[in-house]
């Protein structure tokens, strides 16, 4: 039996809104947002072979496509609320639809936010979701706001997507475990909701790490007019990527890409809060450097001598 | 040169937020709702050779991208106030993107609609907006509030679209004149955001017109739990559709897909109000059968008798 649209909309991705007043099924979901608060809105859109491979479990595609879009929330400290999902796929292929909404659901379960609406379509393999948050008016966290002297922080461990990577690249080779690891991380990130939202009074500015360390810090760097040095020795990483080679390692930590961390700025005062932010929402957080007064980026290695980074840009679609 | 990435969304998709607190350059931007307003949301996805063929001019695809989820706010009676856009293309060509913001611009600006965010991306040619738009609470116009005994409406005129498309598969043959005519009708639809906000307290269902007038209007139906007579002699139709055969005209108005235009009920006491709608809004308003209480569509010819519509489904995407 062929799977017309309607079906598949009914089957899988229809559910009960919770916090919408009016869920998939009409023209426009509809919500009303508390009073006071303001609403983080982020989109992100996936290409197979860009974003993902074909090798990718449906299960893991369905929580990576919507995780990827609550890390930009959690970025800015807001509280998902709910988000629509426009998907193209060549055919209705049951298998990879019902495994798809199995991995979407269990992290919008998981996150409390509700499915609203969006669009299916035939087409090669895309998926775009749109997500909605909010956050008490005037208290997200921006790219803007870093100040000299503050510390600069990073959640989780960097540079395993990464490796996974240039694994399934068959650049380097890894033990089925060490590769299962690296695996989970660049096909199952974590979006640091909880983390991001008990920042909001803590962190001067923060960013999630989608197209690496460097690139990501730049924007930041760039809005808020300052400049930072970071660390290598500081750079929280797994013991598979701390058994590659050197180039690799700093590679993977300082250009990495898909770690879906969170990348934020206190003051040195606020350490304590940072600390007790990341105990509260059980996620690692590690001080990595600190923001100066102007150059840009300089990467500092265990000499406490600058790295040449220049080999380290930001991620681009178009370029890479 | 390569535009990149960044270059292209800070030369064609960045500018000043009108209405929000925060637009395009961070993880998310903010919008701050107006009190008592319920936010309206709803995404389209578009796809080469199922929403729009590769002879569509830029500025049109840029306007039509737009236009077709500005048509979903419309239908619910919402205000227009931000969207996102995700575009995935094989690489930058700068005529197309110039042209496509363009045309998207254009239609932005006739609505005071902010872009606030999105992504860009290399993969094949698929463009995702998210529309968010707001309405009085318990205001919006839903598909689900039909009574018998209601009159239904439709704006514009319906079938052009079709036959242009049916013109670009040389199903049918029309001159140069009339075939600009219908073109424009496929690859411009005006969303009719004025007269869905027009009918807020008038209308008691609506629902925009992108499937067919047919399978559209199940829609209504089934959430309504009612019947409806369609009277065919009363569809507005162009000339340039009257001219067809009677076969292609009849598919063209009763399952054309790709019109844009709404389709409402309102009691019949609200008859010169929804005419006063359409004089206000500049928009065409044109009665065309009456809800009854049971039995689905019946579409009445111009002798009364109930023409075989058996052949007219609802457009589905993975199955036509």
């Amino acid at each position: 039996m062929s799977v017309g649209e309607f079906d598949l909309i009914a089957r899988w991705f229809t559910r009960p809104a919770r916090r919408a007043v009016l869920g998939v099924g009409d023209d426009c979901a509809l919500l009303l947002p508390a009073p006071g608060m303001q609403l983080a809105i982020s989109s992100d859109m996936l290409v197979e072979g860009r974003h993902f491979l074909p090798t990718v479990p449906p299960e893991r595609l369905g929580h990576k496509a919507l995780a990827v879009n609550l890390s930009d929330l959690a970025a800015c400290g807001a509280r998902p609320v709910a988000f629509t999902l426009a998907l193209s796929m060549p055919r209705v292929d049951e298998a990879f639809v019902e495994g798809f909404a199995r991995g979407m659901w269990a992290l919008a379960d998981a996150q409390g936010v509700d499915l609203v609406g969006g669009d299916t379509t035939a087409g090669p393999l895309n998926i775009c979701i749109t997500v909605i948050g909010e956050v008490p008016a005037g208290q997200a966290l921006l790219r803007s706001g870093a100040h000299s002297g503050d510390e600069l922080w990073v959640s989780g461990a960097l540079g395993d997507a990464r490796l996974a990577l240039e694994a399934f690249r068959n650049h380097v080779t890894l033990g089925a475990e060490p590769f299962a690891q690296v695996r989970a991380a660049m096909e199952c990130p974590q979006p640091r909701v909880a983390l991001g939202q008990a920042l909001r009074d803590i962190a001067t500015s923060a960013i999630d790490l989608s197209d690496g360390l460097l690139g990501d810090l730049a924007h930041v760097l760039e809005r808020s007019g300052v400049g930072a040095d970071v660390e290598l020795a500081r750079l929280p990483h797994s013991e598979v990527l701390a058994a590659q080679p050197e180039a690799m390692r700093h590679e993977c930590l300082l250009a990495g890409g898909d770690d879906y961390e969170l990348l934020f700025t206190a003051p040195a005062a606020a350490q304590d809060a940072v600390r007790a932010a990341g105990r509260a929402t059980a996620t690692r957080v590690t001080k990595i450097g600190r923001i100066v007064e102007r150059g840009g980026v300089t990467v500092l290695d265990t000499h406490g001598r600058p790295l040449d980074c220049s080999a380290y840009g930001a991620f681009d679609h178009f370029r890479s």
